[in-house]
């Protein structure tokens, strides 16, 4: 019924501890190859600012400055928060902006910058996305609700942490290809398995970076997507799901039941099944919560999830591969900004554009998004389909 | 093209100084009238969180907290956040979802609470939406930039402050109406005209309140509007605009540029003109900004606003009747529910639902919201057409 959207470019600032910006000047960065393409200001009708967590820097209503900084003073703006989400629900937004009619071509910019406060404080702010009466004063914060959630499967599938480490050793393998990365450095088993202990059963190589970066991807009308480009990718489906707020009221802690709502939500709209993906990019907050995503996109049955991790059906050239740009743990994780960011990587996919063939995913049709916020709370699946 | 949406039931909570009250709590009294009219959870298929300023709280990750809170755990849900036009912002993401048939029916919740903290704490944060580097360290905070642009009509029109100080009294005539409202008392126009001053044009009386509360509506798709009421509330015209960040670029201070594009927007999308409009809620942050906002809405020539003031004809029985609700200044602004607030009274009206005949706007087929944020960097105007 409605009219189809398709993302048309992409933009990608260095990811890192960015204390040389601004988030003002991250946003700049990130929507300057756009610019270069010629998708100049007076072509974009309206923005969507993903950001995440304004308490980082104290910036209140980032929207009217990111549109001011890059020339966009006269275009209705927002700004879309869901915690780690925030990316997606933001394209989720734009999408039904562009869909109903509103408008034909918007931006939507993801930017985070976290390192201007300590770790210690970033984590805490963070924190805050838990209930702030029932879980933040008891001191529970991210690690830990995953280190919960990974302990209860270990106990349920006798699941060694090695395999957690596989995650992260694929992880690094990609992102020390991926020059946008945080951290690009391949790491070894034995110190993806030894590392210190951040919350146990997790350890440093488990968890995600606090990193300061931006995305960006532009979003085009069918009508109008040949004034834009002639390799769109087409929005295919789009689910999202939901899951109780306080983690102790969840019906299991081995799946995130918002995950495979979103998924089943977002594969009934695409019309196509699990083994119709060729790429995905999932939300690995924590190497726990790739193996998860596995389960709940229905790439492996519950508690088979390390299969694809044992037999490398992960990696560029296996069966489903999953962040070959690094993920959240390699690449990096600047909380608006990230579902933004893969969003860009499956678009650089389907056009052969990643930065060398050794992380290249070959003939992608279809790619989907995985982008989780909180430990599971929100949940954006986005499916996109190669249209040339 | 898309499908039509209309706003088909409403809810309030008392705004007010709400220290007996949370976040949460706020939310569920203003979501309790609609539960009562039998639009229970399970009839919801996704919500929006209207929430501008979680640093009053702390509370991160909002509208989690909210779904969970309301029983809507496993429905999706974003925030959206635009400064003080947050509501309209989160309708015109709402309406996007429906028309674009991600949705049938979804709940927008508009909340926010700004009394935990001291007026002069709650005052720096909302000067954070000024501009963290060039505008807020200087200590311009938002009466300031109000009186700013007060002073600039002041000089160009020869305004006497009486005229703002006569629309603060009818703010408190309406608003001592109001059940709902925070401030529900009379003021004369001595009493206006000669109070504390805050930043000199504007004193006590032109500025409005630092208020707790919540304010929910309904939207729903146009298949399904008949389930809901027979007294439905259409989507007419939704316009976006936006301004400079920087108040200094601006090239007048007599008139918000986002809002005479926000209302050229919205009448092309409705079809109308302002004289079609019956009544309208508009953003009276500030006496000076309802002066304004009468001449970029086109009810009034530039710089003969006044008239509509000296000639009552802003009265509920006036040619243009404005804000017989209190408005920000009587019945209070708590930020992220204002807007939803403002569509909830002309729900109210076009039903004749107002709370006294003495407030009671005539046969309202046409209303108009008009929410900025910051001081016009972001507008939204909405125009609601009666179903009935």
């Amino acid at each position: 019924m409605a009219r189809r959207v398709a993302v048309v470019a992409g933009g990608h600032s260095k990811f890192g501890k960015r204390l040389d910006a601004t988030v003002r000047e991250l946003c700049a960065e990130a929507y300057k190859p756009i610019y270069d393409e010629g998708i100049t200001q007076d072509r974009i009708d309206a923005t969507v600012l993903s950001y995440a967590a304004s308490q980082f820097t104290g910036q209140g209503a980032g929207s009217a400055l990111i549109a001011d900084y890059l020339g966009l003073q006269n275009k209705p703006h927002l700004r879309v928060e869901s915690a780690c989400a925030t990316g997606t629900a933001s394209l989720r937004a734009a999408y039904g902006m562009i869909a109903s009619g509103l408008y034909d071509v918007m931006l939507v910019l993801g930017v985070e910058q976290m390192n201007r406060v300590s770790s210690a404080t970033a984590t805490e702010y963070m924190a805050r996305a838990g209930d702030m009466r029932w879980e933040y004063p008891f001191g529970i914060s991210f690690p830990a609700f995953y280190a919960l959630m990974a302990s209860r499967y270990i106990s349920e599938y006798n699941l060694p942490h090695e395999v957690l480490s596989m995650i992260s050793v694929k992880s690094h393998h990609y992102g020390a290809q991926n020059p946008k990365a945080h951290l690009p450095k391949e790491v070894s088993l034995e110190e993806a398995h030894n590392a210190v202990p951040i919350c146990r059963p997790l350890n440093l190589y488990d968890c995600s970076l606090i990193t300061d970066g931006a995305a960006a991807v532009v979003l085009v009308a069918e009508e109008r997507v040949k004034e834009f480009t002639d390799r769109p990718m087409w929005i295919k489906g789009i689910g999202a799901g939901a899951s109780q707020m306080m983690i102790q009221d969840r019906p299991s802690l081995t799946s995130i039941p918002g995950a495979k709502q979103a998924a089943k939500a977002a594969y009934e709209m695409a019309g196509l099944k699990p083994n119709d993906i060729n790429m995905a990019e999932v939300h690995d907050c924590f190497s726990i919560a790739e193996l998860i995503a596995y389960e709940d996109l229905g790439f492996a049955e519950p508690g088979k999830g390390r299969e694809i991790v044992e037999n490398k059906e992960n990696y560029h050239d296996g069966r489903i591969p999953v962040n070959c740009d690094g993920g959240l743990k390699s690449k990096g994780h600047p909380l608006g900004a990230t579902g933004i960011s893969m969003t860009y990587e499956i678009l650089k996919q389907m056009r052969g554009e990643a930065d060398k063939p050794s992380r290249q995913i070959k003939d992608v049709q279809y790619g989907l998004v995985h982008n989780v916020g909180q430990s599971g709370q929100f949940v954006n699946i986005f499916i996109y389909e190669r249209g040339f």
